[in-house]
């Protein structure tokens, strides 16, 4: 939810941000949404990112009939510590809410993975893209969601370099604690079926530690979903909800 | 997800089961679900919960012509610590999803609540009530959670009588920690334009503690979900994930 008093200026998304010089003509979805959804006006300052780091404010010298954007100021956020959804296919059209939430929640990639009992639809690459964009829009983050082309397992297994690796299993152990704010973190969710014994073995094998997230049995996308609350809360700066002892 | 060694017996909602007796014959919903959907066979055992803490083991006795079950076993589960979400309204249709949710991750209450700048719409009882039953089908609990009716901010809060208080707020100061898993607990989450500042000074002075969940501004059913996920974590026995030193 937002709060009144964070009414917040229009937020863009422009991924050649960083090329687009002082002063420049903008066309397309972007400057679509400002002058006529948005209705910005002359003076009027926004921000925009390019959703690898970069954020600048940006003011409209002129509406019509062409928007001209001049840059008044930019900054460069690091990149976050990776925060990596190795996921199974959910039911149905599950898929799209959970891109938006992990999104949202600040995962930093999503691997979706074909497995022995589930495979991802085709043709959604899209759709997905869209609601990353929206996602950074709605949460004004400097950095997009990677959503990677769906794979098998042992190549996310391969790619993935982060310290703390959860597998999410109900009949896992609970984790002790959450992952502190600065490690790089990432969970394999099964598909709607499971994984397979197999695949779980495998999963084990590359350092992926049973963990139970939930004392109830939750769907796939559930699941993927609690685990990206967990390590949003984890990151929440200063006296983070649950990091223990340590902080 | 499911894992392959909890490939689950069928799971069904029996209101009445307490009133049904040693052998009874079942007509309905519920009827077509075991003998369509899952063809369920004689001998065959099912799980059934009245959603109120009474759960038994069923025996299929006769499935056809018409379904008869023998009770085998009946277990009471004591009511868990109220764990109740005050919810404004989202955008658009997401409150169906947001339903669905929080009863899988164990929310006992859901307020749905009318507030200035948010009212929800009218007429999704009938929905909502078979997503929470679907839920406790998923998640195999002995209780379902109440969907209480549509009421006004100041109703909501009166009704309230839980012990820690929260107002999902992106300005609040982090929580130093989660509740223990024995805390009744209860927030306040607002509607997608935000609650109004009479109605966030309302709720600090019953006590709701603005807490921020994650560094991200999140929607509303995003909001709802990350403390659903947090609570459900912390509920998750021994050893809990980021409980804190006192477990």
């Amino acid at each position: 939810m937002r709060s009144a008093a964070e009414a917040a200026p229009s937020f863009l998304y422009l991924p050649a941000l960083r090329t687009l010089g002082e002063r420049f003509t903008l066309e397309g979805e972007e400057a679509r949404y400002l002058t006529r959804v948005v209705r910005a006006r002359e003076n009027e300052r926004v921000t925009a990112s390019d959703g690898s780091g970069h954020v600048a404010v940006l003011r409209v010298e002129r509406a019509r009939p062409e928007l001209v954007l001049v840059l008044e100021s930019a900054r460069e956020h690091p990149r976050p510590p990776s925060a990596r959804l190795i996921c199974g296919a959910p039911e149905g059209e599950r898929g799209d809410w959970l891109v938006e939430k992990l999104a949202e929640l600040g995962v930093t990639d999503l691997d979706p993975v074909d497995t022995e009992r589930g495979r991802w639809p085709a043709g959604r690459d899209g759709r997905w893209e869209r609601l990353a964009v929206a996602a950074l829009r709605q949460s004004r983050s400097a950095w997009k969601m990677a959503i990677h082309t769906a794979t098998g397992l042992s190549e996310a297994m391969a790619a993935a370099r982060e310290r703390t690796r959860w597998l999410a299993d109900p009949d896992g152990a609970a984790a002790s604690r959450l992952p502190m704010a600065q490690d790089t973190v990432v969970a394999a969710v099964g598909p709607s079926p499971g994984f397979t014994e197999p695949e779980r073995k495998a999963l084990r094998g590359s350092g992926f530690e049973p963990v139970r997230v939930a004392s109830y049995r939750l769907r796939t996308e559930t699941a993927a979903l609690t685990v990206a609350a967990l390590w949003a809360a984890a990151r929440s700066p200063a006296g983070d909800v649950g990091s223990g002892p340590e902080a």
